[in-house]
C-alpha cells in the first residue's frame, strides 16, 4: 500500500457516515473532487443524491453512529465503512475517510487493512490549534481506554512521524500530558510513562522530548507531539468542545442582544470568524489512525461538506506522503 | 467545629498564598471584611501592607507554589497555610481560605484537621458554569490521582451535599464522567464505578443518578454532580482553562485589530464582559476542599482581590451553613 505512486488512485469517502450523511458527505467530496482529489464513494448508490459523476463503490449496509464498534463491522459485511476499508486493502483506494461511528472505522481499519507490524495499539491523533503556529497532536484521543506505559511511547514515536508528513515539523516537541509540570507528578501511568520517555534516544527519532505539559498549555504550543491514554485524551478532546460550543453560542447570542451591537455585525464579525475558525479546528480539522497499514482517516460527525472536503485532501496529501510507509520505518528502526 | 454557631468566628485567608500574594490576598480579604465577614489573616505582618486594621495570625514561613506539598506541610509549621489550618482546627476560624500551593492547602487541612470519619479520600469539587442555571460541581480534579471505584461513589455523595447547600439544589443530579453515552464504555476505573453507582439508593441520598456524561456535555447542563478519578478533573480543568485563556486573548486582540471594530469597543465590550466573567467561573470560582473536618476552600493562583474576596465570602457561607455537619451526616448514613 505504501510504497507505490498513489496519486492516481481515489480515496475510499464513506458516505453512509456522519449527522449529515450522506448529503453533507457527497457534497465535501464533490468539493474534493473540484479541487483535483479523485473520489471514490462508498455507499447506497440510490441514496447517494447527485454524485456529480464521481465513482461509487456499492455498499448495501450501514453501522449507525450509536451502534457498538467492533460486532456491528464484523456482522455489517457489506456496510460502507467496512467496503471503504477493504479498497484500501485492496489497492484500490490510497485512503480512508470517514465521518460516522468513529469506532467502527477504526474497526474496520483495524480488520481489513491490519496494524503496521510492531505497532503495539493504533492511536487517534487530533490537532489541537495553535494561534500562529502549526497545531500540537494529542493521542491517543480514544482508541485505547485502557493503555499501558511502553503504548505511550509508541505513540510519540508515531506522532512525530505524522508531525513531519503533515505539517513539516522538522523536529517535533515531545510531551505527556500531565496535573503537574514537575517530574513525579501525575498518576502511575504517566510516571511510568516519563520513566521510559527519558530513556529514549529521541535525536535518533529527529525528536526531542520537552517533558511534561499541563492541559493548559495544550494550546499554548508548547510541543507538537502530545500523549495520554485515550480515555483522558478523548474526555480532553470532547470538553473542548463542548466548552467551544457554549462559548461560541453565549457570544454570538451576546452579539446580537441589542439593536445597537446587532449594528456592529458587518464591522465584527468579519474579524471573530477567523479567530472562531482556527478555535473549531480540534472540532473540523479531521483526525488520523496512526499504525493501522493504511491511511484512515477521522472527520467529527457532525462536520460540514467543506470540512469533509478539507479531511479528503488531507486523507489524500497523507497517502501522497507515504505516511505509513514512515511510520514502519520509525517502528521498525527500533524494533 | 460543626454543630456551633460559626457566624462570629472569623475566615482565615492565607496571605502568602497566590501568584499576586500577599497584596491582592490583602485586598480581597479587605473588600470580604467590608462586606461583612470577619477574616483573620495569616502570614508574615511585616509583608502585609495595610491590612486596614483586619486581625493578623502571625507566621513566618511560606510553603512556595511549586513546592512538594506533603514534605513542605511537615517541615514549614510556621508556614501560612499550616497555620491558617491550625487555626480551624483550634475553632479559632470557621474556614480555611487558600490560594497558594493547591497541594499544601490540601495537605495542611488532611494532617491539622482531619478527615470526616467514613471518608475514603477528600476530593476537590470546582464549579463549571452552566449558562442560565447552577453551575455543575466536578469532582475530584486533582486531590488523587489515582482513584478506586468506591471512592469515586463516596464522591458523588460528597458532591450530592456540597451542591445542595452551596446551590440550594434540592435532587441533585448526578453522573459519571467518560467518553461515551452508552453503558460499558470506559477505562475500567468509570465500568466499575457505574456498576456501583446503578446499585446505590440515590433517593435516599435525596439525589438521582442520570448515568454517564462525556466532556462535551460538561457545560450544558445534564448534571449537578460530576464524578471522575483527580488526573481526569485536573486534566480537564486545566484544558479549559487554556482554551478559554487563548480564546479571550484572540478573541480580544481581534476586537481591536482595526481601528474600525476597535471603535465599536464601547457597544460591544459590555455585551461580552458578562458572557466571559461566566465562562471564567470555573478559574475563579473557589473549588472546596469536601471531607476534611473543616471547610478548606481554595482560589486559583492567579485570583484578583476581587476573586479572594468572593471566595472568602463563600467558605464564610460553607461553614455558615455547616456543610461540613452535613457531609459527615450523609456518609455517616451509609456507614
Amino acid at each position: 500500500m505504501s510504497a507505490m505512486d498513489t496519486s492516481d488512485l481515489p480515496v475510499a469517502v464513506d458516505a453512509m457516515g456522519g449527522d449529515f450523511a450522506p448529503a453533507a458527505v457527497v457534497e465535501g467530496a464533490r468539493l474534493a473532487a473540484d479541487a483535483g482529489v479523485r473520489v471514490l464513494l462508498v455507499g447506497r448508490p440510490d441514496e447517494l443524491g447527485d454524485t456529480g459523476g464521481l465513482e461509487v463503490l456499492p455498499a448495501s449496509e450501514v453501522v449507525e453512529m450509536g451502534a457498538e464498534p467492533a460486532s456491528s463491522v464484523r456482522r455489517l459485511k457489506d456496510s460502507s465503512i467496512v467496503r471503504a476499508a477493504e479498497a484500501v486493502r485492496d489497492g484500490r483506494a490510497k485512503a480512508l475517510l470517514s465521518a460516522g461511528n468513529t469506532g467502527a472505522a477504526m474497526a474496520a481499519s483495524l480488520l481489513r487493512m491490519g496494524r503496521i507490524k510492531g505497532v503495539a495499539r493504533p492511536a487517534i491523533a487530533v490537532p489541537f490549534p495553535v494561534f500562529g503556529s502549526t497545531p500540537t497532536t494529542l493521542l491517543d484521543c480514544g482508541a485505547n481506554a485502557e493503555c499501558q506505559p511502553e503504548w505511550l511511547v509508541q505513540f510519540a514515536r508515531l506522532g512525530v512521524v505524522y508531525n513531519r508528513a503533515r505539517w513539516r515539523v522538522e523536529h517535533p516537541r515531545v510531551a505527556v500530558l500531565t496535573i503537574g509540570e514537575e517530574a513525579g507528578k501525575g498518576n502511575d501511568l504517566v510516571k511510568a510513562t516519563c520513566e521510559l520517555m527519558a530513556g529514549v534516544d529521541w535525536d535518533a527519532a529527529g525528536a526531542q522530548y520537552v517533558g511534561n505539559l499541563e492541559g493548559r498549555d495544550l494550546m499554548a504550543g508548547l510541543a507538537d507531539v502530545v500523549v495520554c491514554d485515550g480515555f483522558t485524551g478523548n474526555v480532553v478532546l470532547k470538553s473542548l468542545e463542548g466548552l467551544m460550543a457554549v462559548a461560541r453560542t453565549q457570544i454570538e447570542a451576546a452579539l446580537r442582544s441589542t439593536p445597537e451591537v446587532a449594528a456592529t455585525a458587518s464591522v465584527v464579525d468579519p474579524v471573530l470568524a477567523p479567530v472562531f475558525a482556527t478555535l473549531d479546528a480540534g472540532q473540523t480539522g479531521a483526525a488520523m489512525l496512526l499504525g493501522t497499514r493504511g491511511v484512515c482517516m477521522i472527520s467529527h460527525g457532525s462536520s460540514s461538506a467543506k470540512t469533509i472536503a478539507h479531511a479528503i485532501r488531507t486523507a489524500s496529501e497523507m497517502a501522497d506522503e507515504d505516511v505509513v510507509g514512515s511510520l514502519r520505518a520509525a517502528i521498525e528502526a527500533v524494533a
